[in-house]
């Protein structure tokens, strides 16, 4: 059989074991009830064992290596023989005993994770994390590098990336936004606007969630919508995209910002033709350009003053004692800051800054070698100089985030380059729609839509992320709209005075 | 490694791909959004694929060869040997090239069936149920069989069961059966009581059937409850059996027993015991046992004048406008009986004879080589001989069931041996509970579950039904309780006099 043909076979079959574990995942998180835990893990752990060998067999691999060689591939197979052949090289490097016990630690080290974010004791995580660094700093240097292990990390998150680079874009970055917040904080006046606090019926928000995603493009013949505890979206198969979501029934943004981001991330899957999935290149050009597409919808446009005169009408249909309200009071409340330790209940100006610590220790763990035990408190100290606030324990501070505890070390910057990228695509966008503000205040979503699909998500993979947001706003990847983006929106919020420096 | 041993771990693994296998179908018929569908039929087959081929691995085969001969396994690891070993080599008679063509032709029937039935023309689906009847005759040859090639079918789903037993039980039931339905109609006073028609919203249906599940004791931290068109209840696994339901906004009846007959289903698979799973026992001594304990819960319990005394405040609750209707006019609307041509509206007296009339054919198809172009004017005959209508048409005749579209000819059987079973089981259980009446009536369902448990469900498939029912009620399988049963309480409901003859 022509070796083109095995490629495919062998990834339409990885895309029937991916498709069922990922249903098994989104039902275990949705509709599984709980006595039915013990099988799913181990259904779960059979399954992608399967797609692992599959995508790790030698056959496979003489595919990979002939493909590689070849001149006659169209652009999509191409690019899925480069992902795929990145994949299979890195998953080859790793000897199947080291991950073995890797992903018995790591079970162990979720467990104390959560046991210890409960107590509040980074102690009784510690000798876990440490665990888990070792073989982190293992599969690095399996993985290969160039300039420092971290890069061996960042690669399978964002592709191409390096920490140079990052650092490149992060630092003038913190630089200006340090600043920001602080004279955002000290000189500005915090919105007018009433707290939205009260009792928000969950049927009506769920209700609400199902119409702003229907209204911004989603397709429910595509989809569903479901409760969960930890919002997600996942694609079970083309024409199958699955947003998940949580609502707390004091407070009703919470539910709608959640929509608006796993929305984001829908349409972007959604966006990319059946013919990707085979080819596996519909996860999206990386993480953090995954996470643009959900922070363009969430906070670009959920956040701006023309969404909320086209929101604040379906907001009072389903509370109406909300009617005394106006929009831009809405406006307000959707958009304050503040100095949380928290990063998931953090605003969009300093978000970031939650991001740069991570980073920062992160690649002393890698490059340096820093010790697991001085994590806290460097944690609180860099939390301090640069969100400006210390966290009172432990839970609140380094404990907070589960990445670590299961070895997703190099992860955090997407969300960052996430903020980043959508701010960079948004800037483009309004260039070319100058009537977008227009549109969004009248509830028209669909040149917005046609525009992501165009320029963005009909590619899925193809292009890596340097070249695609190349493609998409005509430069390399920039903080400079970002900054421009908060410093121009917030000081007109707070009522700030140009910088006067 | 021990042939025990390398036995569990092999229906280990096939357990893992049954439950996913089990959740892609269940997810299709209640949250798959439409254009999952593509997709969703190929991921089964491939699972289902995997499943078929570890159970008919030359392995596979071996251990249960050698495990046949053994002395020291457990009662139930010899009754997983002797299913098992009766489904290996079914499986292995059944040449691949041939269960592949039956396949293709399997779903292009179903389609045409379909389509026939729409426009009530058998004749559109005539050559397709000519080739599956053909195929299905050259299976049972295949299969093998004792005295007729019928036998080899129904085998399939009861276990030890031949047409010779079948017609001893079902020649003396309509012989009684047929003339008390005449007495009954011509004689009796239909009960007073209303139709139950009008607007019921769905909402308050849905929780009035998650209200009776909890109270017949089905478990929701093992089992979840949802909507679909046709219901069903599938086990995903240990610790999750999930039901189905469909409610007619007209009428809370068929959503009610809907539920209480899934209910019954789910009972009985959730009163397995979880190492039953692992030995592939779990699935009940027979589809017809499996029936009694739907009929049993649906009909015995849920038909039954106490239950009315206990669920009318329920259903009084859900819906106040029914508040003028006393216990004793639902029990009535519960219990009418009449001369439907559909089987799936037939009431508990009349629905054996749709099954007989169904067994007839099908017997005559496969052992008298009765050709197919006649079917529809033997349908129309026999149903006007036994159940005393005449259909108007083929939609409502013979083309009314999907069963024989699919090529499951063997199966109606069960439908009528799940009545017989839940009379004779519920006429032990009465005796040896005097007081059953009077905890229904006061909604304790407890005793009831337990006696079920203890006598029925813990077993799941170790004994054959032959011998489980044996064991429950001392006796062979019979269809005297069932008469006793239906006489007696419909004699009283229609108000006719004892049988003057």
């Amino acid at each position: 059989m022509d070796t083109r043909t095995t490629y495919i076979d062998r990834l339409t079959e990885l895309g029937k074991l991916n498709s069922a574990v990922a249903l098994l995942t989104w039902d275990e998180e949705t509709h599984m009830p709980k006595r039915g835990l013990a099988l799913r893990a181990e259904t779960i752990g059979k399954l992608s064992r399967m797609a692992f060998e599959l995508s790790t067999s030698d056959e496979f691999g003489r595919c990979i290596e002939e493909l590689e060689g070849r001149d006659d591939l169209s652009e999509a197979e191409a690019a899925s023989v480069r992902v795929m052949g990145k994949e299979y090289r890195r998953n080859k490097a790793v000897p199947p005993d080291l991950f073995e016990a890797f992903t018995i630690a790591q079970s162990k080290s979720q467990a104390a994770w959560a046991e210890a974010k409960r107590a509040s004791d980074f102690e009784r995580f510690r000798p876990h994390l440490e665990e888990i660094v070792g073989y982190v700093r293992q599969f690095a240097e399996l993985f290969g590098y160039e300039e420092c292990p971290y890069d061996a990390l960042l690669d399978r998150y964002e592709p191409g990336m390096t920490s140079v680079r990052l650092r490149a874009i992060l630092e003038p970055l913190r630089d200006r936004l340090v600043p920001f917040v602080d004279r955002l904080l000290a000189e500005g006046t915090p919105p007018d606007g009433p707290a939205l606090h009260g009792h928000f019926p969950i049927d009506a928000q769920r209700a609400m969630a199902r119409t702003v995603l229907e209204r911004i493009g989603y397709d429910f013949d595509a989809g569903t919508l479901d409760d969960t505890m930890h919002p997600f979206t996942t694609r079970i198969a083309p024409g199958d995209v699955r947003v998940t979501n949580r609502y707390l029934e004091s407070n009703p943004l919470s539910g709608l910002f959640g929509a608006l981001h796993e929305g984001g991330h829908a349409l972007y899957d959604q966006g990319m033709k059946d013919d990707l999935y085979v080819l596996q290149l519909a996860d999206g050009a990386s993480y953090g350009f995954h996470e643009s597409q959900s922070r363009l919808i969430e906070n670009q446009i959920g956040r701006s003053r023309p969404f909320w005169t086209f929101f604040r009408p379906i907001l009072v249909g389903a509370f109406p004692a909300l009617d005394r309200i106006s929009a831009e009071a809405l406006y307000g409340a959707a958009n304050r800051v503040s100095r949380s330790p928290i990063r998931v209940e953090a605003d969009e100006v300093t978000y970031n800054l939650h991001i740069m610590l991570r980073f920062e220790l992160e690649s002393k763990l890698l490059n340096e070698n820093l010790p697991v035990g001085e994590l806290p408190g460097l944690w609180c100290d860099a939390m301090e100089c640069t969100v400006g606030v210390r966290p009172a324990s432990d839970a609140d501070g380094v404990l907070q985030d589960i990445h670590w505890s299961g070895g997703m070390i190099g992860y955090f910057p997407s969300y960052m380059l996430g903020n980043l990228y959508a701010a960079q695509i948004a800037q483009a966008l309004r260039e070319e729609i100058p009537t977008l503000d227009g549109q969004i205040a009248e509830g028209d979503f669909a040149p917005l839509l046609a525009w992501l699909r165009e320029r963005i998500h009909r590619f899925g993979a193809i292009y890596e992320p340097s070249e695609l947001i190349e493609r998409v706003t005509g430069g390399p990847l920039s903080a400079e709209p970002f900054l421009v983006y908060v410093e121009k929106k917030y000081s007109e919020i707070y009522d700030l005075w140009p910088d006067r420096s």
